[in-house]
C-alpha cells in the first residue's frame, strides 16, 4: 500500500525515539533530528510506509552510536510477555474455540508496537488483555479456520518483540503442521529478530528464518532467496501486523493478515475502524481494496 | 518551557492536519509537507513549543488556500460541547462544592484539542466525562480556592474551541468577580478565537479581548498592549490547556494552570502523570520546577 503525509509524523516520532534512546545531549538529539528531517523530504508516497522507515533507519543507524537502540526495550517487552504467557495459555486451553481464542490474544500482542505508540502504559496493556476474550474479530476467521484444517507449510511473519510471545500461542495451535517463522534480517525499531523468537522458545516448536532485510514489514524486493523459497512453497502465510500489511497487501498471492488497526492510514486502506481485530486475506492483489474504493 | 525533540512529531503532525483539510491532492500535499519538513530544520528547542507552531503555520498560511483550516472542525468541537453543557451544568449546580466541579470539567473539556490529537472519538470524549466528577485534581486546589475567594479582577486565558464552552461553566461560577476572558488573536490550529468565546456566549457573563497573537499559547513579548495590561493588573490568572502552560510556566508572576497532562514533554516539565487533572500554581517563575530537576 502506498504512504500518506499523515505517515510523516510517525516517521519523526520513530526517529525521534531512536534518537532519545541512544543520545544524551540536546544539541547532538537536534543535529541528528534536523538531518533526518532533511531526509523525510527524500520520502516517496508511492512507496509503502516501511520502505520510508527502512530509508531513515538505515540512514541514522550511520550517525547514532553503534548497537540496537531499541535492544532494551525489546527486552523489555519479551520479560512483559514472558510474564504473561502461562495464564493466557491456560486460557486458550480451557477456551470452546481455542484457536480462535490464540488469534484473539495473537492480535492482542499486537498492542506491543513501538513503531504505533511510544508511550504505551501497563496500565493499557492489562485493559486490552481483559477485553481480548470478547474481542471480535474483524474478516474471514472461518475462512482461516479452512485455510488451517488444511494447511502442511505455513509460513508465519512475525511482527514485534514481545508479539513475538503471543504468536507462540498461536502457533501452538497449528499442530501437525509444518511452521516457518521468519523474522527480520536486521533490527528496526522493536521488529522481532532471531534473538526474540529464541527468546520466546520458538525453535522447539517450528523452524526459525530471518528474511534478510532491515525492512519494519516485508519487502518481497529486499528479502533473501531462503525466504522468498518460503514465501512461494508454503500453501499458507499468516502475516502479524501493521508492517506486514502494509507491504503485503498487494502481493501476488493469498495471504492471511491478523492485526489490530492502530492509525488512520491502516484504517482508510483495510476499511476497519480504528482498534479492530482483523483477521483477512481479503486484501490479496490488492484488487479488492481498490474495487471498494479504499486505497 | 524549553522545547524537546519529542516536540517535532506534533509539531509535522499539526502541519499535515493543516494540509489534509485543506489541499486534496497527493502531489500538492506532499510538495507542501517537503517545505513544512525543511523549515522544521529551523526549529530552537531552546523556544517553547507554541513559538514553533506559530513560525511553521505562520509560513505555512502563506501556501495554503487563503481561509482557516481548521473552522470547520472547531464549529463541530463548540456544536458538541454546546449540547453536553446544559446536563454538566445541572451535575456542577448539584454538586457539594461546585467550584471544584466546575474546574474538573474545565480540565475535562482540554481533551478537546486537535494540537495533541486528531483522531479522538466520540467514545474518548464520553468516557472522559463520565470519569469527570470523580477525577483527583493535582496541584493546590485549596490555594485555588483561596485565591477565586479573594480574587476581585480575574483575567482567564482560553485554550481550545469546544473546551470554552466548558471554561464558561468555570467562569459562571467566579460570582461577583470582573472576569476578563483573553482569546488567540488569530486562529492558529483549533484555538480558540473571539469567535468561540461569542458562540460559548461568554460575552453574557465576562468581556472578552483577544491577544493579539497568532501563537497556540502566551508568548507575553507577542501579546498586544491591552492583553498586557489585563495581564499585569488581574489579581488572578487563570490559565488553560497544554499551550498556555508551555509559554507561561516561566511567566514573572503568579498564575494557576489548569489543564490535563496530554504528553511525556509536559509530564516531565510538570511532574504529573500522563492523564492527569492538574490545578497548581506551582511554577510561578519556573524555579521550582528547575529545583526539582524536572524541566
Amino acid at each position: 500500500m502506498k504512504s500518506s503525509i499523515d505517515c510523516i509524523p510517525c516517521f519523526v516520532r520513530q526517529a525521534a525515539d531512536a534518537v532519545r534512546m541512544t543520545v544524551p545531549a540536546d544539541e547532538d538529539r537536534m543535529r541528528l533530528m534536523r538531518a533526518v528531517l532533511e531526509w523525510m523530504g527524500d520520502i516517496d508516497l508511492d512507496s509503502s510506509p516501511p520502505a520510508s522507515v527502512q530509508m531513515i533507519h538505515r540512514r541514522l543507524r550511520g550517525l547514532l552510536p553503534a548497537g540496537d537502540p531499541y535492544r532494551e526495550a525489546k527486552d523489555r517487552q519479551n520479560d512483559l510477555a514472558a510474564r504473561l504467557i502461562p495464564s493466557i495459555r491456560k486460557r486458550i486451553a480451557e477456551s470452546f474455540d481455542s484457536l480462535t481464542m490464540a488469534v484473539r490474544y495473537a492480535i492482542t500482542g499486537n498492542i506491543l508496537d513501538l513503531g504505533a505508540k511510544n508511550n504505551l502504559g501497563i496500565g493499557d496493556i492489562y485493559a486490552e488483555l481483559q477485553s481480548a476474550p470478547i474481542q471480535p474479530i474483524f474478516g474471514d476467521m472461518a475462512a482461516f479456520q479452512k485455510a488451517v484444517s488444511k494447511a502442511r507449510q505455513v509460513l508465519y511473519l512475525a511482527d514485534n518483540a514481545g508479539e513475538i510471545f503471543f504468536d507462540r500461542l498461536l502457533i501452538e495451535q497449528l499442530a501437525g503442521v509444518k511452521v516457518t517463522l521468519a523474522v527480520r534480517g536486521m533490527p528496526v525499531i522493536n521488529d522481532a529478530t532471531r534473538e526474540d523468537a529464541l527468546a520466546a522458545g520458538i525453535d522447539n516448536i517450528a523452524e526459525i528464518i530471518d528474511n534478510g532485510s532491515d525492512a519494519p514489514g516485508t519487502i518481497l524486493s529486499d528479502c533473501n532467496a531462503e525466504f522468498r523459497k518460503h514465501f512461494d512453497e508454503a500453501d499458507l502465510i499468516i502475516a502479524k501486523g501493521q508492517g506486514n500489511f502494509e507491504t503485503l497487501s498487494d502481493a501476488p498471492r493469498d495471504i492471511f493478515f491478523l492485526f489490530r488497526t492502530k492509525c488512520p492510514v491502516i484504517s482508510l486502506h483495510s476499511g476497519f475502524c480504528i482498534g479492530t481485530y482483523v483477521a483477512t486475506n481479503h486484501f490479496a492483489g490488492g484488487d479488492e481494496s481498490r474495487k471498494r474504493g479504499l486505497s
